[in-house]
C-alpha cells in the first residue's frame, strides 16, 4: 500500500525525520511518501500558525487523491484540517494526534502529553476532546522550547523532555507518555528507556493504524459529515472547481 | 467607533444583506464596515468551506488592524478562524455564532439552532460546545435548502425556517430561536412573530455585544492563547511576514 | 431607556457605588436607576444570604414591572432569583456574574473569578455551571476579607485582589478575571493596569449588555419556563395576588 | 427521634397527606411533625414559586433548630432551600428530591420522574444535577395537571400519572419511577402495582434515610459551605439577629 | 428483617470487624448475617482481585437468595458484582462504596475518600461514577498502607488515614470523609474526632440504608438490566443451572 | 507474531468462527491462536453472564502468558476483564469493543452500535464511556435474538442487524455501524455493502491494532493501574499463587 503522509509545516528537515520514522516502522509492502505543502508556516506554534497550514495542506490532499494513495496521514500533533481532509478523500485519513492517544489508551490506564511551549496546549486539548480522550489525557507538560528549537537542539529537547516527562509521572500519575509535537518522534525511544512508561509518538502510531485500515479495506464514510462538498466556486482554496 | 464585519464567505449579495442589518441595529456614533475577502468559498455548507475562508479571513483581519479599527466581527455561524483572528488583532473580535447564543440565554432557558443544509451541523455543534452552551441548546434543526439557496428563493428560505422553527418550539420546547447562518438575517423579524418566541440573528447579536465591549475598552488578552505569534515564515498567509 | 439596577443587598454605600459605576459607562440616552430592596441581608456571603435577598429582590422587580422599565439588572454576582424575576418581567433581565462571564470569554480563551470570602465560592460555581463557562472558569480565588470588608477598607480589597489576581495568572493560567462581587465595581481599572490581563466587573458589563438587548427590541421568552406564574395564593411574597 | 417534615408551601390538606405517610413508615420510636409555613405560595409550580416559599421555610427550620428536632425534612420535590436549611441547622437535613432518587437508584440502573405540569420541569432538572443523577434520570415525564389539581381530583391524577408512568417505562427505557411532587405520596402503591417497576415518593424515601442518619449520629458539616452565617443584619428574614 | 452482610475477600478478621460494626449500628429487630465466601482473594487492592471475587460472592448471593434473606450488602468499598448480584437477588442489594457516598453528600457539600495504597484508586473511581457522586467527591487520596496492613497494624492505620484525612480537608477542601474500605470501620469514630468533618463507614451507612428500603417494601428491578439472567449453561459459576 | 484471541464464552462454534475471521485479516507472519476458556457462560448476555467469565478468561490469560504470546485479544464486545489482564500480562491486550470504535471513529464522525437484546445495552455503554466514546456513540440498537440465536438463525440475524443499521443511519444519522458482539463477525461484509456506510467488527480491528502494538515494540504500563498484583492467597482464582 502507498501512505502519504503529509507534514503540514515546510520546514523539509522535520519531513525528513518524519519519513524516516515512518518507513522504519512500516511493513515491507507500505510505500511511504513524505511531503511538506509549497504553502504554510515553517512550524505549528498557536492557533494562527495552525490555520496557516490549511490551504496548503488540502493541496497536498487534492493532490493525493489523484496520484491514488490509499492513505493519508497529517503529520501535526494538533490533526490539522482532518475533518475537511476526510471530506475530499475516500481513503482514510489518520491524523497523529489521535492515533498516539488511542495506541496509548491500550497499554497504559491515562496518559500526558509532554510537549513544546504553551501557546500550543490550547490546540492539543482541543483533540484530546476531540478524540473522546478528556478522562485519560491527565495533564499537558510544556516546555520552554518551540518546535524549531527542538530541530535546532535536539539535545536540549531530550533533556527538556525528560524533565517534564519525568514530572508527568511523578506528580501527575502518568502511566503513558504522547508526544505532542511530529517532530519530537526522534526522541521516542530514549524517552521510554529514561521514564519507565510507553512513550508513544504520533507518526508511528498512525502508520501502524493506516496499515490495519487499509488491511480491512475500510473507507472515509461518506454518509454526511466527511461527504464531498458540493461544486461551488472556491477563490485561492483548492475546492472541487466548477 | 469603527467596525469591521468580515463575511467570510465571497457572495457579494450575503454581505450586502449583512450590512444593511448591522446598520440597522448599530448607534448613531457606529460605523460598520462590511467586507468580503478575496479569497474563500461562496458558501459555507461544510468542513471543507469553513477551512477554505481561513486565508482570505486573516488578510481582512490583518488589513482591518492596519486601518485602525475598533472592533472585528466575523459574520459566519460557525465561527471560523476566530482564535486566529484574536491573536492577530488586540481589539475585541466576535463571532455572531457565540453572539446569538449568549443573548437568547438572557431571554430564554434554551434555544434551538434552525440552520441549513445537515452538513453544516457538526461545525455548529462545534461552536454551542466552544461557547459552553451544550445544555441549552437542545437541538440544531436543518433545513433542506443550503446558504446559497437562501440568497435566491427568500420565501422558500422563510417557509423552510417557519416549518422547522415551529416544529423546534413544539417538539423539542425550543424557549428562543438562534438563526444558524449570516444570510438569515433578513428573517429575523418576521420568523419571531410567527413563533412568538425570541428569534436571534447573530450578526445584531454581534454588533450590540461589540459596542458594549468597546464602550468598556476591553482589549483581547494577550496573556497566553491569543498573543501575537512569534515571528516566523509564512507561505501563501498573512502571517507577521520576517 | 431607562433601567433598573437592584442591588440585591440592603447597604446602601454598596448602592451607590454600583450606580455610580453603571451610570459611569451608560450611553447618554440610558437612565439608570439603582436601588435595595426594603428587605434583605447587609450582604451576601452564602447561600443563607442568597436566599434572604429573595423577597424584598421580587417586590423590587414587581414595582419596577409596574414602573415601566426596559429592562432589571440583579447587582450580585451570585445571580440571585434570576429565573423567578424573567418570570414576572416580560423585558430583559441580566444577572451581573453572567455578564462578565460572557464578556470575558469573548476576549480571554479563560479566566478566573477573584472574590470575598470561601463561602461564597459554591455560589459562584451555581452561576459558572447555569452559565455554561464550566471549561472556562479556570479557578475562584477566594480572599479573607467579606463584602463589608470591601467596603469598609478600600486599600486592602484593592490588596487583597491584586494579590489573588496574579496567583490566578501565573499559577492557574488565567487569561482574564472577573471580579466576584458587585462591590468590586470599583477596583476594576487599577487591577487591570496591576494585572495585565482584562479584568471585567459585572454591574458594566451588564449595562452594556442590556443596552444590546434593549436597542435590538428582546423581550424574555414566555413560552414555558419564565413564563408568568399562575394565579394563586402567595402569602407574604409579592406574587400575582388572586 | 423527632423529625421535623415541613411542607413548604401553605396548603394544609397536602401536609396532612404528607404527616400520614410519614408517620405511616416511621418506625415507632420516631415522632414525626409535619407542618406548613405561615409565608410562602399555595404550591410549587415554578421558579417563582419555589422562591417565594424560602422566608416561610427558613423561619421553621429557626423554629425547628430552638425546639431540638433531630432531622428536618423538606417535602417539595425540588428541595428548596436545601442549602441554606443545613446552614442554621447542625443536624441532617434531607431533601425529598435528592432521597427518592438516591433510593431508587440502588434498586434500577435508571428511573424516570413523573410529575406535574412542565413549568416545573427546569427546577426537577436542578436537582437531579445537583445530586449527581444526570446519567440516571432519563427522562422527566409532565402531565397536563398542576399540583392543586391533583389535591382536588386524584382519581384524575392517579390516571394521568398512570398514563405518563406507562411512557416512561415502554418508550424511554425507565426502570423505576420517582415522583416529583410531595403531594403524590398518596398515589405510589397504587402506581407501583400498575406499572410493574419500583415507585418511589420522596416522603417515606427521606423518613428512613433520615432515621438512618440520625442512628449514626450523623450531624451536618460545619467545615465551609454548610457552616453557621456569621451574624449581621436581615431585614425580614430569619437570619442570625444582631 | 435479616441482612446478609458479604465481604467479598477471604480473610475473616475483616468479616468479624463488619459483623461487629454491623451489627452495632442495626436495630434490634434486624438480624445481621456476615460471610467471607469460600472463594476469592484475601483482599482486593487492584482489578484483579476485584475480579478474583466475583465467583465466590455469586455463590454467597445464591446460597443468599435461597435462604430467604431480605436483602444483601456487597461489603467492598468497590462495590464488586453489585450489577450481578442484583440480577439474582429480588430482594434489594446495596454497596458499601454507594451507600457512604449519598450519606455524606446528604449533610456536605462534597467529600474525599481516604483509602489504601494507590492501585485502589481507579477502582474507587468507577464507584464515583456509577453512582454520579464525580462532581461531589474532590479527591481519592491514599496511604501506603494495603489492606491487610490494616488488619495488622491498626495503630499504624489511624494515623496514616488522620494525616491523609486533615490533608483532604485543608489542601482539597473536603467537607466530610468516606473510608474506602470495609477495613476501615473501625476507625471511623476516632477519625471524626480527629478531623471535625463527618466520617462515614460505609458498612454502617449501607445497614441503614438497607434497613430503609426493606422497611419499604422495596425490591430490585426486573424490568430490564437487572432483570433475572435467561437459563443456559454455566461452566464453574453459579448461573441458573440448565 | 503470535496472538491468542480469547472468546471468553464457551460456545466453541463461536471460537471457530472468531478465529476465521481474525486469520482472514491477520498477515502472514500473525500467528492466530483462539480459545474459549473451561469455565464460562455459553454466552454473554447481561452483566451476570460478564462476570461468569472472568475466572475462566483469566486463566486463559495466566496460560498464554506462560505460553509467551506477544499479545491478548478479549472477543467479546463488553471487553470483559481487560483491566485484570493488563495487569497480568506485559504484552498489549486488546478488546474488541475499543478497537472497532476507535476504527469506526477514524473513518467516521459518528456510529452506532448494533446488537443483542436489551440486556445487553448497559454493558456496551460502560466500554463505550470507558473509552472516551461517549459523544461518538449516537445509539446502541438492540434486535430481538440473543448471542446463541445469531449462531443458529445467521440468515434471521442478518436480517435483523440490516433492519437495525438501516434505522440507525436513517433515524439516528450514524456515519458508520460497531457490531455489538463477537458472534456477528460473519455478517460484517454485507451489511457494509446493505448499508452504504463503513462496518467494524471488533476481532478483525483488534487484529489489527494489535499487529501495529507488537511491530512498535509496546508493552502494558506496568506504572501503577496495570502492574502485578502482589502475592497474596487467592482462592478458586488464578492469582499468582503464594
Amino acid at each position: 500500500m502507498r501512505i502519504k503522509v503529509i507534514n503540514p509545516n515546510t520546514t523539509q528537515s522535520m519531513t525528513d525525520k518524519i519519513y524516516d520514522a515512518a518507513t522504519y516502522v512500516a511493513r515491507p509492502d507500505t510505500e511511504i511518501v513524505a511531503v511538506s505543502p509549497e504553502k504554510g508556516p515553517a512550524s505549528i506554534d498557536n492557533f494562527h500558525d495552525q490555520f496557516a497550514t490549511l490551504t496548503g495542506l488540502m493541496e497536498e490532499v487534492h493532490k493525493g487523491v489523484k496520484e491514488g494513495f490509499d492513505g493519508f496521514i497529517i503529520a501535526a500533533a494538533c490533526d490539522p484540517g482532518l475533518y475537511a481532509a476526510r471530506q475530499i478523500a475516500n481513503v482514510p485519513v489518520v491524523g497523529i494526534g489521535e492515533a498516539s492517544m488511542y495506541m496509548a489508551n491500550m497499554v497504559a490506564a491515562n496518559f500526558s502529553i509532554v510537549t513544546v511551549t504553551k501557546s500550543i496546549k490550547p490546540l492539543l486539548w482541543e483533540v484530546v476532546e476531540r478524540s473522546g480522550m478528556k478522562d485519560k489525557c491527565i495533564s499537558i507538560r510544556c516546555t520552554t522550547m518551540n518546535i524549531l528549537d527542538y530541530e535546532h537542539d535536539p539535545e536540549g529537547g531530550l533533556h527538556a523532555l525528560t524533565v517534564e516527562g519525568r514530572n508527568a509521572v511523578s506528580e501527575d500519575g502518568a502511566e503513558a507518555i504522547c508526544l505532542g509535537s511530529a517532530g519530537m518522534v526522534k526522541f521516542a525511544k530514549n524517552l521510554e528507556k529514561e521514564l519507565g512508561v510507553p512513550v508513544f509518538d504520533g507518526v508511528t502510531a498512525a502508520v501502524k493504524i493506516m496499515e490495519g485500515l487499509v488491511d480491512l479495506g475500510k473507507k472515509t464514510s461518506k454518509m454526511s459529515t466527511y461527504k464531498y462538498p458540493e461544486k461551488k466556486e472556491y477563490k485561492g482554496f483548492p475546492g472541487i472547481q466548477p
